[in-house]
């Protein structure tokens, strides 16, 4: 791979309390990651290529910790229902489709190529419980050039005939699936145990174990939804709680990174179990209020020091856009200030982005950032698509192009260095 | 002006329980109006012009009951501030730039080139103070085909010198502003007392009486933030309450049609008076998130049959994508459920796009649907710009479009049958 430099104006977080900003500079790239950003290229970089986006605002990928890719055709259909209903009347009958590899293949065309075209470098990504279609998946996304975790799904009870395997034949396509996608460079496999309705303890003790042999990050849900909850709790009456039916069976990063989505009603000793373990929380801000779910307490686990990213949840959320993701974060947040308690302030524009990008980031690596030694996820964004009379400096295009931008804004894009468009 | 047909995939509300939804078909324009949709064009429109939108959406289009267009400009920026402080930083300063006529028609042209891209056909606009910039604001929202409120903003106390009249002045400017205002054919002007914190008695009385005088419409704010309404108390310590601050000078829908925006707050006497009165409700949901004000109680104004619509609220809110507003609606009234009144049913798509089309669309006459009679305001929308390999009927492509719409996806537009673009 050759070093190359993006000219441009940069943003990037370091810390959540505010971004770094450099105009008319230099971000470097150097062996697939960054070698720092400098308002003067160094002399030892002269002479390698320089990409220029002048006017253009420069930004890490955008991390997408949470999105199931079966569920994008379906994106902002059917959001007058709650999870439990969603799930039974929308998610199920279309994931069973994907038993057909053809049709999935072309499902995952439209996922993939928009996916491709969006500020997302990094994404964690369900599919469905078919081992070739998500092989399949995996497939077209490291044509596309991204960096991902797909989960093939595991789910052996609580969903109809036509959408649900047996204990055995979820561990043995699961491992047939994980040895099958040993040879993509950049698409890795993580263990998905939809959530705990869906699996028996049985099947739940035997992924925890592969998980832990094979060194596996593993994601899944966590406390989304109250009527979930109650329902977990008849589920799995011997479990101390949501998050001790993962733990107990090495499912809740005992072995290896483990991001869980939502964690919206959260028992204080879950949020220590969740400090203590390092497990991130996939924040779904757009999926929370489609689907009724409530508001996470964001605040808290930053003040906590719980590892956060953000996510689009699609199609619980409508939007792959995760510059929607993170302004969806701020307003809820305000509203759990507002609504919930005063003590927690809202989320400001710079955690935000942090969290859209760094935050989500770390459960890649060292992703989300231009310092040096981060991997080089980046993209070039045409802000002045959101057209304005006023002179605004670089904090300020960054503030409104998150709030106004979609894909269309995006001019260019790199993974780990790699140019995608 | 030629009678014609438009022929595409026809979506209207008639009643918020259920859209009108018809593929293939036709809606006709005769005189500006709504002469009817048809499955096949009846015998006596043979011969007039068919416009062919073949497999596009045609919706009625878009009432924007709330927006500022001096704030288009900062849309998206300082949303980490509250409504009092994010008016003293960052609004006031910028609305005093329009004293000089000529920056006003720089900005202005950016909004109006926007506005008229947007779904929006008709909204209820706040100017600024000065006369001279709002009537060019007026001047080419009339060039470009749009039929709007324009409202010269009154403020005699409480912002800076810059940016504040003597009550006379504000008076006689608006006397002035009127009566060179009558000459345009679309564009309407509206009562605009920016709110009571910025109004003194004196001001309010005697626009109460130019409102009465001369049949005027009336916009203001109503109990949008806690901090608001605490001062409107000490500012207005004869009236009964925030609405009675402008009731009491005739400004409360008592002569004419009157609409406030927000309306989060609101008393059971000073609801019944907004129904005693008819005065609307412009619900700005993106806004209420924005400067943290909370949420209007939406499911209580329609079951107590106050008359509503939706607003954008550019720049509390950071968008005019009316799109937006009618997700926005439905997401804020689900944690209003959740986590204010479980009594309160979220609102349904079917409502909310009710409410966007017809519900504020009645604040200027018998518009917003395509029913007999109706003006005839009217958008194409290419819904194939969010792609997806499902097969999907026309009511659910009407509610994902919602989801994952913008300007982008519009391609003509009619206000009162005049073709836009």
């Amino acid at each position: 791979m050759k070093d190359f430099a993006v000219y441009g104006d940069i943003c990037y977080a370091k810390k959540p309390d505010k971004p770094e900003c450099m105009e008319d500079s230099y971000v470097v790239c150097v062996d697939g990651k960054c070698a720092g950003v400098f308002d003067v290229l160094p002399e030892k970089f002269k002479g390698i290529e320089v990409i220029n986006f002048d006017n253009k605002i420069i930004t890490p990928g955008f991390v997408d910790l949470h999105v199931h890719a079966p569920q994008y055709s379906y994106r902002g259909l059917g959001m007058d229902l709650e999870l439990l209903d969603w799930l039974d009347t929308i998610t199920f009958p279309e994931e069973a489709k994907y038993a057909d590899k053809d049709y999935a293949a072309r499902a995952y065309e439209v996922f993939v190529g928009d996916l491709k075209k969006s500020a997302t470098t990094r994404a964690s990504i369900f599919a469905t419980i078919h081992k070739d279609a998500t092989i399949e998946l995996m497939r077209q996304l490291e044509a596309a050039g991204l960096s991902c975790y797909v989960g093939k799904v595991n789910m052996d009870r609580n969903s109809p005939d036509s959408y649900r395997e047996t204990a055995e034949e979820s561990v043995r396509t699961t491992i047939e699936w994980l040895d099958e996608s040993s040879d993509f460079a950049h698409v890795k496999p993580i263990i998905t145990p939809r959530f705990v309705p869906s699996c028996t303890d049985g099947l739940m003790r035997e992924l925890g174990k592969i998980a832990d042999e094979r060194s596996l990050p593993v994601q899944s849900h966590l406390s989304e939804n109250l009527s979930e909850i109650e329902w977990v709790k008849e589920l799995a009456p011997d479990s101390r709680g949501y998050a001790d039916a993962y733990d107990r069976f090495g499912l809740f990063g005992n072995a290896g990174s483990c991001v869980m989505a939502h964690c919206i009603y959260m028992r204080d000793d879950e949020i220590e179990l969740m400090k203590e373990r390092g497990v991130f929380v996939a924040h779904s801000p757009q999926s929370n209020m489609n689907i009724r779910s409530g508001i996470a307490p964001m605040r808290r686990f930053l003040d906590e020091g719980i590892k956060c990213g953000l996510a689009s949840d699609v199609a619980g959320g409508s939007s792959i856009n995760m510059f929607k993701a993170l302004t969806d974060a701020i307003q809820v947040s305000k509203l759990y200030w507002r609504l919930i308690d005063e003590s927690r302030k809202a989320l400001t524009f710079p955690e935000a982005f942090y969290l859209a990008t760094k935050g989500g980031g770390e459960f890649f690596g060292k992703v989300g950032s231009f310092e040096e030694g981060y991997e080089f996820d980046a993209i070039a964004i045409d802000d002045s698509m959101a057209r304005t009379n006023l002179q605004l400096n670089i904090s300020q295009r960054l503030e409104r192009t998150m709030y106004l931008g979609h894909a269309g804004f995006i001019k260019a894009k790199f993974v780990a260095g790699r140019r995608l468009f």
